[in-house]
């Protein structure tokens, strides 16, 4: 048990279920003195907002974060800032006619058989209303590494099987680039194609998976702590933990497993590295380039087509899933993966700072 | 600082250097009473050996484990484990002549960044030979998650593009299977191609890459601890965490990225799940059915190529990186993913321990 | 930094200042299935309410705790248990004229020196205000501990040089004994003496220390991690990192300074121990006796008495703390030490959970 | 389980049973660039070897520590260093006649009631053996904290009723002083008293017990991570946690209760604070003047003296403990607390660095 805290200097513990009164996370480890104001944190959570997107979700959820503690006259103290969202368009009733069914893909299922009690309206714990105060957690996170001068970029590098037209790795994608459309797809055709497919998927009564890609520039080399706490181990841990991932990759990624080394090998030269198949990252530790990070992304498991399931009792049951649902974790999603990135980093920044004598 | 160690309730640290006096894990946290003799370490140590298989290294190092705290009388005492393998194969000389370079794709380069100091000696803590204690604890996992009935089996998927002939994802797969070549490839067919490519890239002194699955049997439905130590999250980790590896998937994996919901949803039905795209994890948290998963595995940095670098003054520099290599880090890395696989098992299955009130 | 959680497995972060908007604590690692309604912690805050004890404390604070996650129809579901007291009575403006001082015997020097920054209203973070919620998560744990069979019972022993009539160490005092009184002093004679004690003190500007002293009655043996995370050295940390604890002692504690082994040993017979010179520990764990501890818990620091002291700019200034301040820390402090004693009870006692094969 | 480890960024593992074939430490966090040498660590290890001091102890002991890893060329490199102690002097016949017994005073009782099993030979891991690499660990965080300008000098204050002639609390006193005689106590006068204490307690079959005072001198302000890893609370979790320790105060500790604030608040001059009451710590946080701690000793459990206890099967029996065994924990404990003290205090003046934004 235990698990809702992540970093070892930089800490975040988030609380909340989808339909409770609120949802919060409680970030220990932020230095003092930084600024830090509610417009900074609702910036980054109004481009996860439902409904923000006209395209990918129907929904209208208003995350109006508050600062409970931690900072003073503006800025911060050094001791736990506590960022609270309360909930407000929680209508639970939908799921008094599901609660006793396992829907497909969800955490229905394993909630239950872990701990034999679950809060079934909205997805509970599981859902991904979750990721909203990660999302706030992740822009405090980014006011430290924006310090050291950190930046990250996350966007929308495939959907429904469309593809960017350019190739994953080292680029100079901004953030005008991905907050272009409503899919933080940095490629305006490959956007308008994704547009048609969520239109067909979601008229089908179907749903979406994709790719995010991130994108950190500016990391000083000597982030990472080997051999267990290696960047690229936390950064996989932190992604793979976003709901929806089922894959994540650095730099060539997965490609490797067909390279030779004399290809695969990034040469070093006086004037920086020739060639970035390392995503930024050799034996756990960041070397200085680019740390590249693609992340898979499944459909959304709530869908309308009829699905088959089994109910509490064990009984096969025949399902739709009705009521307000994304086709796609993407675009949201974005925005969470950045947020992960963000408090990773920034861990380890405070890390690195132990290390010299 | 301070990464060293893993799990939670499990607590597997390691020490030691490639060419140090030895090397060494303290396994804390193992429950008491189970039978452990140096001999059941010391079977899962020799199929990572190197010079086990002809083809793939020419190295003859010999790790014998001793077992030097933590048990009595041939059984765990609750107390903690100290797993000891004394360096005797290592010779220095052959790196007092690249002290000063930094080896393209090793971590020379980072470590150098982040300490300001560095063993150069065989990679150092770097090396690989840090792995082998690695499978000394994984042994000790291997025990406890084997009393509840899991089975861990990982072999050689894909080897220099030559990809084993049946599917990812669930299968039969045993370690007789596993162990009849020196591949520990499955599919006899596929492994004879390896070969080949092995010979081929070693007579051009360059290397290759590859991709490991991993199979998880008989593990029960509730282990995985949301939102942040998801079963997910923590494999990914450990297992990006092992040098090599650039890639982690679990289940369908980066295929999810082109599926629709109605095709990546496991229908769930009285009999169990009728398909396994989810990889055995459900929001985190395992399903009961087999988790899968998939890594990729970068060709061997050190080739004998000339290849582009510079040293520690900044100077361009011609490298040929000779002395005794491995062409693939598959087949030795296969029983180091077998083995941080069973410790984040056994971590897991300790913690759901402590949820039943 | 990263100092504000407690526990390995039932793991308690509290944030929030003094004068804030509001305080919390995070409860993770409770099991599911447990009976949890806001009245159980509020029956707990209610003891600690300052105004509750008119002699000790002229304060009027109305804590109100709301459960904001964590349970679903009045059971707890094994996820994160939000607890939140909102502040209502905090009035900053008396702090606005001593907000460049360092207050004597307060952490208003030490926190400057470290943050460099600090909330001055009302003591920030370091004021005993953060304590209510320690009661809160307190309250959580004894849930679990009570379905053990265990029970914590704190009163007073000492307050002002006064002390009870009764030795230390094993007793049959119940909560009816230790409320019989506004000072939580289960001897009926020691209260009338420490009333005039307070009285006195208050009449002259000054403040009084005293002595808690907590008893741990049906703790099974087998508590306790060896070699760091020992019962007596997590009961140690708990209590002295109470605001105004000094000293922790065990069993006989100091006395055994001069006791000599023949006489501190306590005999075991086969209807257990002769006596409990131990309290209840042994080689840091638990040997099924009562568990007795004791804490000294130093006078209130703000006097209207004047004192010395120095400014943010190293300026002498005499000092008279004036406003609303409690004579003792003694009764308030008394439920916070129960709480302590649970949470760290509940954490051991779901760790050993873990020690069975 | 798993609480063999003790630190956040400096972080000390330790394993090993008393006649195991050796015992160690990991040492994980040290910064590099230090330079450490095992004569470092031998020199603070044969202060604490039994037979050094005749009156107290007859046993002969010999510590000669290894270095196996995280040292290159003299200096630290930031990788976990392994510290490592061969058992020579293990002769485990004495126990075969006690193996069924519980001695009063000693875990054997506790262990059992964990674990089901225990290594009965000289105690195993609760005994005083595994404190020889606290030490050793002690010695590389000594290296950090020295480099920092902090110095801790422990010795005896108090042994068997006979105490040092000059109050608790600041003073002068060096390691040329403790180290004067036998018993580390810097008063001779007490020290000749002490002897014949011993001289009689030993005639007798007895023990004795004591009191270690810990001085911390040149310690910056701002060290300790409020509100539950706070400085007091982090060090009396390591003094308590030495195996013979039953109380610990700061300052002036217990004399507090019968103080008023009047008296006890440290006023604060341009010049400093005029007096330590608060033992240089407040709120949690060290405040530059020295630190004070007191440790209470209580009496060796193995006394010849025929005792009363149970064997394994609930039987009573009476016992007499024979061999080699110290009249009194001091000096060797002495030590002891002061590695803990140099280790807490490495840890925190490491995280004090993350501090700075």
């Amino acid at each position: 048990m235990s698990g809702n805290t992540i970093g070892v200097l930089f800490r975040v513990t988030t609380w909340g279920e989808s339909h409770g009164a609120a949802t919060g996370a409680v970030v220990d480890g932020c230095p003092p003195g930084i600024e830090l104001a509610e417009a900074d944190i609702q910036t980054e959570l109004n481009r996860r907002r439902p409904g923000r997107i006209a395209s990918a979700s129907p929904r209208k959820e208003k995350d109006i974060v508050e600062i409970l503690s931690g900072t003073f006259q503006g800025k911060t103290t050094g001791t736990p800032i506590s960022l609270f969202i309360r909930n407000t368009d929680a209508d639970s009733s939908a799921y008094e006619g599901i609660k006793d069914l396992f829907r497909p893909g969800h955490g229905d299922f394993t909630y239950f058989k872990k701990y034999g009690i679950r809060d079934y309206r909205g997805g509970g714990r599981a859902s991904s209303r979750e990721t909203a105060v990660r999302v706030a957690a992740g822009a405090v996170a980014k006011k430290i590494i924006a310090a050291a001068g950190i930046e990250v970029v996350a966007y929308t590098r495939a959907l429904g099987g469309i593809n960017v037209g350019f190739p994953p790795g080292k680029n100079r994608i901004t953030r005008e680039d991905t907050d272009g459309n409503s899919l933080l797809c940095p490629d305006p055709e490959a956007f308008r194609k994704m547009e048609l497919k969520l239109a067909e998927a979601r008229h089908e009564g179907d749903s979406l998976g994709g790719i995010v890609e991130i994108v950190v520039r500016g990391c000083p080399p000597g982030l990472g702590e080997p051999v267990f706490d290696k960047m690229d181990g936390d950064l996989a841990k932190a992604i793979m933990g976003i709901g929806a991932i089922k894959g994540v990759e650095i730099g060539a990624g997965f490609r490797v497993a067909e390279m030779r080394g004399s290809e695969n090998n990034d040469p070093l030269t006086p004037n920086g590295f020739l060639s970035n198949n390392a995503g930024g990252i050799l034996a756990g530790i960041t070397n200085g380039d680019d740390i590249i990070i693609r992340a898979a992304c499944k459909p959304i498991p709530s869908i309308a087509k009829l699905q088959k399931t089994i109910n509490v009792h064990g009984k096969a049951v025949d399902l739709s899933v009705g009521g307000r649902h994304d086709v796609s974790a993407i675009p949201r999603i974005v925005p969470v993966c950045e947020a992960m990135v963000n408090i990773v980093l920034a861990d380890h920044l405070l890390r690195q700072r132990t290390v010299s004598a």
